[in-house]
This record gives C-alpha cells, sequence and structure tokens, in this order.
C-alpha cells in the first residue's frame, strides 16, 4: 500500500526596521500601510512555510536547497513565486499534493478580513488546497512584542504510481 | 482518489497574574492548586489547537472566525465546549474526522500523570482519538521563565463522498 | 475505512555552557568542534522530535513515558537509539510507519550540507523514511540568540489490519 507523507514548515521573518519602505506582503497578498518585513526574498513567511511543509512531505530538501542565496535567480522573488515552484518541484519528484494548512502567529497584520482571499491566491499557486489560519501569542514571545512572526505548516502529498515514471 | 487532509494548530496562553483567583483548565482538565491562564475563554490551550488543526485540516477557517469575540456566547466557554464544537462544524462541512494529535510545551503542571485523563475527555469531546503529549522548553523561551505556554497540535480528516451531500 | 493517523514532536534543547566538554550530536550525526546540547540524554532534538512524533501519531505516550528520568538504562541514550526503540514501540503497538518530517530551527549547527547524510541515519533508525530540513529564526528568540534549538516534527502512521492480532 502506498501511504501519503506528511510534512512540516516553520518560517520565521523580522519586522523590517520602522523606517524601512519595504512593504508588507504576506500570505501571497500586499498588505497597504503595513510594516514589512526582513528577508532574501519577500519575507512572506506564510507562503515560504506552505512551500517548506511540501518539500518535507516529499523529502526534497528545504527553501534553502532550491531558493537559497546561491541561485541569484530567486533574490526578491514573491512567496507565491517560490511556492508555485515549490509545488513544480515536489510533482516533477513523482508526488501528488493533497493539501497544505498553515497557521500564521502574530500580531499584525489583523487576518481575519483576508483570509479567504489568501487562501484563494496561495491555493492557486499550489494547485491544491492552501487552508491559511491565524492566532497571536497573546503578547509573549518575539511575537507578541512585535518583532516578528511565525508560520507553521503542514502539507500532505503521495507518491505517483509508478514512482519511477514521473510524468514530464 | 480521495486524499486526507492535514491542518495544524497552535495555541498560546499566558498565565494569568499570581493573585488571580482564574483556575487552571488544560487539556479539558481542571488542574487544583495550579495557576490558572488568560484568555476569552477558558484558556485551554491543548483543546483550542487542537480545534484549530481540526478547522484547519478541513478549510474552514479558524478559532476567531467561528469563536472569536464577536461571538459573545461562546465568552467563558470551556475547551471542551470548543472542541465538541470545531468537530461538529468539521462534520457538517463534510469531512470525516481520523485523528488529532497535540503537544503541549510548558513547565506547569506536570503533565504525564494526567496524560491519560485528558486523552479520554478530548477524544469523547472530539468522537475522534485526540493523543496528548508534553515536553518542556529546557527553561528556554516564555514557556521556559513560566510565563505562559504554547500547544501545537496536527489533525487528519477526508472528506465524505459524495461531498455535496453531507449528512444532516 | 481505516485512515493514517498524524502526529506532532516539538523539542527544545539549550546548548552547553560554552566551557561544557559536550560533543554535539544532532539529527544521528556527531558535529566535530561545534557546542554541544544539555540534556538527560544525548540533546539530539531532531531525533527526539521525530521519536515524539511517531508516538503522538500512535498514540502511545510520549518521550517521557518511555524514556524519562524513571527509565535509567536510557540515560545517556543517543537520539539514533531512542529513534529506533519508538518505532519499535510504535510497530509493536500495531501500526505501519509511513514517514517522519522534522524541521531544525537554530543558527548552529549549518545544516544543509549534511542534510541528505542525517536523512540516511534517521530513516535507517526508523525504518522508514525521515526528512529533515533547516531554517533560521532570524536572530529572533531563543533560537536567534544562540541559547537552544528548536525542531518540530510530524509522523504518518496507519493501523494494521486486523488491529487486534498485532505481529510480535
Amino acid at each position: 500500500m502506498i501511504l501519503p507523507r506528511t510534512g512540516i514548515g516553520v518560517d520565521i521573518h523580522a519586522f523590517a526596521p520602522e523606517d524601512s519602505p519595504a512593504p508588507l506582503w504576506l500570505a501571497g497578498l500586499f498588505w497597504e500601510g503595513e510594516r514589512g518585513l526582513s528577508g532574501h526574498s519577500d519575507g512572506d513567511a506564510v507562503a515560504h512555510a506552505a512551500a517548506d511543509a511540501l518539500f518535507s512531505a516529499a523529502g526534497v530538501g528545504d527553501l534553502g536547497t532550491h531558493f537559497g542565496t546561491d541561485r541569484p535567480e530567486y533574490k526578491g522573488a514573491s512567496g507565491v513565486t517560490l511556492l508555485a515552484e515549490a509545488a513544480r518541484i515536489v510533482r516533477a519528484a513523482g508526488f501528488e499534493i493533497g493539501n497544505v494548512a498553515v497557521q500564521f502567529v502574530g500580531n499584525r497584520p489583523i487576518f481575519s478580513p483576508r483570509r479567504q482571499e489568501a487562501e484563494a491566491v496561495l491555493s492557486a499557486a499550489a494547485g491544491a488546497p492552501v487552508s491559511v489560519s491565524a492566532t497571536t501569542s497573546d503578547k509573549l514571545g518575539f511575537p507578541g512584542r512585535g518583532e516578528g512572526i511565525t508560520a507553521i505548516a503542514t502539507a500532505l502529498v503521495i507518491q505517483n504510481a509508478p514512482a519511477s515514471a514521473p510524468e514530464r
């Protein structure tokens, strides 16, 4: 029997300095008037955690393996671009994607009014259902102090049969 | 092929002030003589993380969507009540619940003597197996300083077929 | 229908004092010249999180239940030994192991050059695919300050049929 495989992804980004012009991109959305995040790419921790969970489930490395600083073509790439590329890599490795689920932990931005919009953008990027939920850390730790945010994701994939002949 | 779906849930609560009379409810159990947690409801981070993992797996929002401050009928609701209601919502959306697994991270209370009791109460609430495990953060971070606790959960659900005709 | 079960495991260890001779064992590997971690066992948070995720998925307790301080025979045991023993316990309880996925969060050691070596060692110990990924916390929190590390894992298992007659 071929069992599905589960994966995990955590991504943490600090907010950019107060006087930074960096815009906030999170969960594939632009958040007008919100403080941006730092990062090699656009700092979209929600999209990055989703991508890392896909890599983790398929056992094909992680964000650093595929999009690290030695891959300058991804410098500044959007989270949506990276998630779509991660899904492509996982499928090329012979897996079908079941779903991805991400939780955002942070004070800002206020997520709930745009949750379904985020889910639509990320699901389109992954070509599979991506659910997004949000919580705060009750003022505790670095998310509670407003220093940064955490996103944590899980994903489910299953190997195509026969695994030795993935579609190109 | 219908694949199961995986979900993730994190819940963090601060301990109430030392002189607060708040009782501790955690993992569906009352912990006599232990310092309580703060929260809109009873602060039961273990039950809340389990509920959020179910919502996340089914892609039907999160605790805030269903039990937020705009739903005053849930003010002060017990974690067991919220978990049972989350399971009902997920089933009404057309999903069967496989299992939920939660890990508690914190110094207090000492969990292991009551682990199986907690699992029985939460499994009854969810109508599905809920496993509970516990660890400390080795004195690091806010759980290590005794400021609060974290619970992290994952859940597995599968869509009933046909999804268009859920049982009422 | 028998559904697979998902599990979660978090393990956090502080680094040993600077002048400690403790070696670093992480993800089943010895890391020469790196500062060691504290712990009842060898402090291998990656292997421990993997083991805890297996216990969590099967609903058979946690690291403390099986390898706690009341089990002196495990004092100083390697992470690989504990992961292999966890896999044995989960199989003896009537489950097949699908996969385990672990993410390491910390500044040190630099994981990517040895990721595949770690995956080979841990997969051999578990008798099932174990994927390992790594990230930093962007200088935030205790991992960012270099005080310790976090590992977070998920696992997928499925009950053998018939569950009432597990192989011995």
